[in-house]
């Protein structure tokens, strides 16, 4: 089979590899019909995650049909279409128990990381039953890609960890496909006022049609100055950060009202000068974290029921074969416009 | 009357004053029959607190009996017996209607900060029906004197911001009057272990009366390694830092498990490195805060029913008007083995 793998920091080839088999008896595997690039396979390309070996195919987001099954294995069998989650559980283990599936004990995040992903034509899923999930009859195949990963860490690790209640004013920073995707699912809770922040004009006005109320340019205007005129000189009841590097971080400390929330969803590689001089006193909440999916399920009925349509961050379709070109379109995504590009297999 | 005044850094004097009388109609002047001197006081003297301006009188702990009411108080007559709450709040503001008492517009903690404190034979308590409570019939007094503050700011941000549960592996650095509270409230929720931690080894041994399953004296062994060895590597459940300088909160962010919680109850005055490029990926929650004392009255039924004896705390006794020889003991706390100091009027 043909896959994308990582051959060290800045190399990347697609190459023939062999197709994989039935490991583990609770192995599943499956044909990939869509997936997608994470700004993380961006970040392991540069060589910013030295777990990843060379060899190693990338990807963790894509949906597909179940190939083959270990004898193990009880809700799927060969032919059912399925959507892939980002972090593999096992289910059993006592994180597993407490739904922090991210720090599964047997799994979490490992696909295109510490084993060959979904960026292939075929991929191993281990621990099937509790890391695949039945697609819905007549689903859209784009947008339930946009639930393996960045639709439950927006939903998760922004809304949920930082609380969005009806009627908050609330902060996101980025506007890239992970802060959409705070952006889409915060509206489940019905916020009062959602500033989208961010550096590229393009992407604020798209912000705007998926229910951003208001828009702020980093660049153009004082952000924090902004934010507190909004809001009389109170802050926000959330500040969502979402790119991950120390200036973001610091936006949401000064705009975070008594009592509020800082959920951190930004991928750090540094650390952040923490103002607990000025928040101790404040009652903060400052969350972060890895997602759980443990909202897929939730996610599946609300894009059933059409509360939400993940489908509109899709900016740009290849074909799997002309992988490299959508790496040189997403790796450019200000200059190209993309958001999240899906390659079909 | 006497009062103990702030006269500038370094600077207090014990000093007649103007008795306080009524001012607004929700006012309630109190006698003062038990106060005492708390950790911040001393900031408060080294000019760490400049809205302290000088002439202020000190304090916001304390017990006594109702002088004089407002016309617009309800629940307080002359001869009242009644605690002393250190946040003064409206019950009627946005923050107050979100239990956020701390932040209360026209309140919060105001006592020996903005207006005179309880350091005198009289005090003037602000909107008096909210920030009194009634003293139970036989209860003891000194140990009342513990729920003006270090209780609920043991309990609310230290056991319940870090959501302790049971069975739960918690450390406590800090072993000083407000460890001492997280440790004595922290039980109400069953952990498994409780870690003290502390350089003070009276006070180590002190946490051990108190309930610490465990305690580690800071300089004689490596806190981070004990730590690990005692939870598999894991970490503990709650981290809860009460010292408030960055070393101490470091210790915090080196031995919070995944999926655990760093509860901040020290008030710093310089920032913190915050290490987010490792915690963002653990699932990991910081909180922070002013004690709102929402919990008064749950701390009020403890007390009542026997579940918590926050009297043990009290380790020196003097009369309020040797109270410049009682901060002379409570400023040397370590080499005068002194926890609380009791100031009877």
């Amino acid at each position: 089979m043909k896959a994308l793998v990582y051959n060290g920091p800045g190399q990347k080839d697609w190459v023939e590899k062999e197709k994989p088999g039935i490991d583990k008896p609770t192995d599943v595997i499956v044909r990939i019909t869509k997936t997608t690039i994470c700004g993380t396979d961006l970040h392991i390309l540069k060589g910013d995650v030295p777990a990843v070996t060379p060899g190693r195919t990338l990807g963790h987001e894509g949906v597909g049909v179940v190939e083959e099954v270990g004898p193990a294995v009880r809700n799927f069998k060969p032919g059912d279409p399925v959507l892939i989650s980002c972090v593999t559980s096992c289910g059993a283990c006592p994180n597993c128990k407490r739904q922090l599936y991210a720090h599964c004990s047997d799994g979490g995040w490992i696909l295109g990381h510490l084993i060959d992903g979904t960026q292939a034509e075929y991929v191993r899923i281990p621990h099937g039953d509790n890391s695949l999930y039945p697609i819905p009859d007549g689903a859209d195949e784009e947008a339930l890609v946009m639930l393996s990963d960045i639709m439950p860490t927006g939903l998760e690790i922004g809304v949920q960890y930082g609380k969005v209640k009806p009627g908050d004013t609330i902060a996101i920073i980025g506007a890239g496909p992970v802060g959409m995707s705070v952006l889409l699912t915060a509206q489940f809770y019905s916020p009062g006022k959602i500033v989208m922040i961010d550096m590229d004009p393009a992407r604020l006005e798209l912000a705007k049609q998926f229910g951003a109320t208001d828009t702020l340019q980093v660049g153009e205007v004082d952000v924090v100055e902004e934010i507190m005129k909004m809001t009389d000189d109170l802050g926000v009841d959330v500040a969502i950060e979402a790119v991950g590097v120390p200036a973001t971080f610091d936006i949401c400390q000064k705009i975070v009202s008594a009592g509020g929330a800082i959920a951190n969803v930004g991928v750090h590689g540094k650390p952040v000068e923490l103002h607990i001089e000025e928040l101790w006193i404040k009652n903060i909440n400052i969350s972060m974290g890895l997602v759980n999916t443990n909202t897929t399920p939730m996610l599946l009925k609300t894009l059933n029921s059409g509360k939400v349509n993940p489908g509109r961050l899709v900016t740009h379709r290849f074909k799997l074969e002309e992988i490299l070109d959508a790496y040189e379109v997403f790796g450019n995504a200000a200059r190209e416009k993309a958001m999240k590009v899906i390659l079909n297999a």
